[in-house]
């Protein structure tokens, strides 16, 4: 459904919601998929997309890529590749027969089927970020985070209307032992959010105890045919994947899950000092993890990952909102377009200490390139900050809208009402005003977004108001939505049959402050 | 020259002045021109094009415009207009005969040679905000302003490089009496600054006065033939031009100077509360006026304009960085070129009270879609808060460096070193780092953005150094700036000329707080 369809049922509701949406209360059904309905920012000429190609299967032929895990060597040397120690050197034949067979869309299952979403092509989702080790909280207080401060993301992201997923540990929950933590979260993102979740790959173990949740949620057999859920794993730029990360992949693709094969880039430091070198090189360690997993499961979905960021040479700090971060978004999306796999990138990012100024550029920089690249998996997409040592709540609630006024710039032009339109032009006439028109009761609550974190009132108003900045009316809002939340129906025997089995791996999985590989 | 010209420039230069870059001393040397190498956002199909063409040109001929100022309504019937009391009905064929003659590139010229801009197609440039009533200060403080603190701002504009133009009131002097400003203002533009700059418009005998000033500086035969400073019309939307801003514009384009023509749109009070058709009216006014240009002199530079907002239904305020705004940007870009004629926007517009959080995302959000839309003259790009009614110092310098990262992104990318990178690639392999590559040492300078006023570094970094946001730092910059300002060399018998201009103008016009127009 467009967001004109969207804001068509809204007003077709009329009555008691018509008149709650006059007053402002909040919306918290969810958006739509996001359909695209703008061009593509395609910098480079189909012959530079073939170059970048042609360097980067150079670079798996002639270099090659060094899986740190004895199960993918021994996969790899099975699947015909030229393994020489850790090093796989990966011919370019093998590498385009593989990824031949990843889906270029497919759906996406939320265990409320409402909150399906179609995944790929010209399709993007909203993902919250993920990982942070502090928050800024409810007081704008940074602090170590815990379970019940996850739980609150969680809920946050079930009420934003352009959030798609409650994602995972958008904070790590500190008050949990390292080795639970997995079970704990997992239980969170599927217990506050009827969405889609995302699926912990923090050791092959954990993503195993993913699986086996989803399987209990959604039923073993849905499972095996239907995409659920979807699990990160990082290279180690340049060109290396770790044992940690394959081992979670194959946990994954056995189970036909979706796994985003995310070459980590800060780019100057584990890549080239130069753009295009570095998008060749991204593209290379990309490559060979989404035609790995083709080797462990033909067929099964995988996503074109990566994380971007560039290196200040003056501090070596990662920064975010630059240029050619922005560039290199644009370059990926025809990369991963030409190989014709869904792709993913990241929000939102800021580098910021708190959430001022130097956040909103960043954000907004970031979000405006990332929707011109047309990502189809858009992570990160609220809260991020301080290089995502942080999540702040403040910024969580704006970028969710921020989300949302990107989702209506992408859908693109309504000539739906024009020539209805310019009869109004004729009607008022050189001089006259349209507040009054016909047209424009009729239309004026879908016609330009409002958003409800934005200012924009007289000076002398918002003086009257307590002179609040973004951060406080952020927060206002946070708490008021926490205040209303609703935790969505969960069928008791599935959600029983889920605390069973966290409770059973706790007892199974020794309480302490390191990963569980072994267990 | 391109960026990465300029850039290696710097790197010859070496020595002294390379040591001083490591250090972070600031470059103030202008960058050129952006010169565009990356892909328009272009939404509409030829035949969208074509429609909202067709849609303006049925306004036009069937709704009219009124034009209320006697001179131009006589000149309208000479031209051959069909005009009933102050309304003109325009006839398309007349409209596309008179916009033909309006020169599609010209060159806009400084004092300083050095600093002439390449104008219209691919060119863009950046002009600070202007007209603001009140400013943030050096110590953040909301006050009016003075000929002193413009004095600042003028300087500010000079010394930043992705800034091309002093402008005129970036703010109004308010300890000067209303009637003398137009002088004093047009004094320190030129004085504080060898960048090209604005004209006023307020009135117009007050244009008549730059335009004599435009002459000392340029010489009176030279200004006839060369466009050498622009002035701002601004419409009455809707359908409404007054006396004024056309007795301005014959005063600019009479010398043959460029000017916007602005129809000045708040979506949904003054246009239809719908994307497209207020694009097909503000279409509509801007050819309305563009046409006129070339009634008054046939062949006179000119530049498609309008000021964008669209307004909260809610309060009835102007917004900044709302989706339908950056839509309305891409859709004007391509009806401009559709024109052939060079195009003005807006950017980096802020509705907050305060340099925070919403100032960063509206103004980010506008500038990526500026960016996208290929404006020619790049209008407000610094500074503007609070819908206009302040410009903010600190705002203006992050601004400033942020119109440094877009000319970087917007330049495209760089293939220069493509195959010597991927050498690099080669001799790191896998698992290795790129720091003390000998690729990566001679290009780290130029290679990634690194922006002065973006704190990247580890939050306990940040606290050591005082915990300071965006603002301090950028009040911090601005202070260090105007200490090392260095005023730019003007031939002391022009400066002599321009000053007896200005005193003896002060003395025949009575010094009142109301426009001159008799004067």
């Amino acid at each position: 459904m467009t967001d004109a369809a969207v804001a068509e049922r809204k007003t077709r509701r009329g009555g008691r919601g018509a008149r709650r949406e006059l007053r402002g209360t909040r919306e918290t059904r969810m958006l739509p998929a996001l359909k695209r309905g703008l061009p593509l920012m395609e910098p480079m000429s189909e012959e530079q997309v073939r170059r970048i190609d042609a360097a980067s299967m150079d670079i798996l032929e002639e270099v090659g890529v060094v899986f740190r895990d004895p199960v993918a060597l021994e996969d790899w040397k099975r699947a015909g590749a030229d393994v020489r120690g850790e090093r796989v050197h990966l011919d370019r034949g093998l590498v385009r027969e593989l990824i031949a067979t990843i889906p270029e869309t497919f759906t996406l299952h939320a265990r409320n089927p409402e909150n399906n979403l179609p995944f790929g092509r010209d399709h993007s989702i909203f993902v919250p970020m993920t990982g942070a080790p502090y928050l800024r909280d409810l007081d704008d207080v940074r602090r170590g985070p815990t379970l019940a401060d996850l739980a609150d993301f969680h809920k946050l992201a079930h009420m934003a209307p352009a959030l798609h997923s409650s994602a995972h540990h958008i904070v790590e929950p500190m008050d949990m032992k390292v080795s639970h933590r997995h079970l704990a979260i997992t239980l969170s993102s599927i217990r506050h959010s009827d969405k889609t979740f995302m699926g912990m790959t923090t050791s092959p173990r954990n993503a195993e105890d993913v699986m086996e949740m989803a399987a209990i949620l959604f039923g073993e057999e849905f499972l095996e045919t239907h995409p659920v859920v979807t699990g990160n794993c990082n290279g180690n730029s340049p060109l290396v994947w770790d044992e940690t990360m394959l081992g979670a992949m194959r946990a994954f693709c056995r189970r036909n899950q979706p796994v985003l094969c995310s070459p980590f880039v800060l780019g100057g430091a584990n890549t080239p000092a130069s753009t295009a070198p570095a998008v060749a090189q991204l593209n290379a360690e990309a490559l060979s993890a989404l035609a790995y997993t083709q080797v462990i499961r033909k067929g099964c979905p995988a996503i074109y990952g990566h994380y971007l960021s560039t290196v200040s040479m003056k501090s070596g700090a990662p920064m975010a909102g630059t240029p050619e971060i922005s560039l290199m978004n644009f370059m990926i999306g025809q990369m991963a377009r030409f190989y014709r796999v869904p792709w993913r990138t990241s929000n939102t990012l800021g580098g910021a200490k708190t959430f001022d100024a130097q956040a909103g550029y960043e954000s907004a920089t970031t979000l405006m390139a990332v929707m011109m690249a047309g990502a189809n998996y858009v992570w990160h997409s609220a809260g991020w900050n301080e290089a995502g040592m942080h999540c702040s709540i403040a910024k969580f609630v704006v970028d969710a809208e921020q989300c949302a006024m990107a989702h209506r710039m992408a859908s693109g032009i309504d000539w739906s009402d024009f020539d209805e339109a310019l009869a109004a032009v004729r009607d008022v006439g050189p001089g006259g005003h349209y507040l009054g028109h016909p047209h424009t009761q009729a239309n004026f609550q879908r016609a330009f977004f409002m958003p409800e974190l934005f200012d924009n009132n007289a000076y002398e108003h918002w003086v009257a108001g307590g002179s609040e900045e973004i951060t406080a009316r952020a927060l206002k809002q946070a708490r008021a939505m926490l205040r209303d939340y609703e935790q969505p129906k969960l069928d008791e025997a599935v959600d029983e049959a889920l605390q069973a089995y966290v409770d059973r791996r706790m007892r199974e999985i020794p309480a302490v402050d390191a990963l569980n590989n072994d267990h």
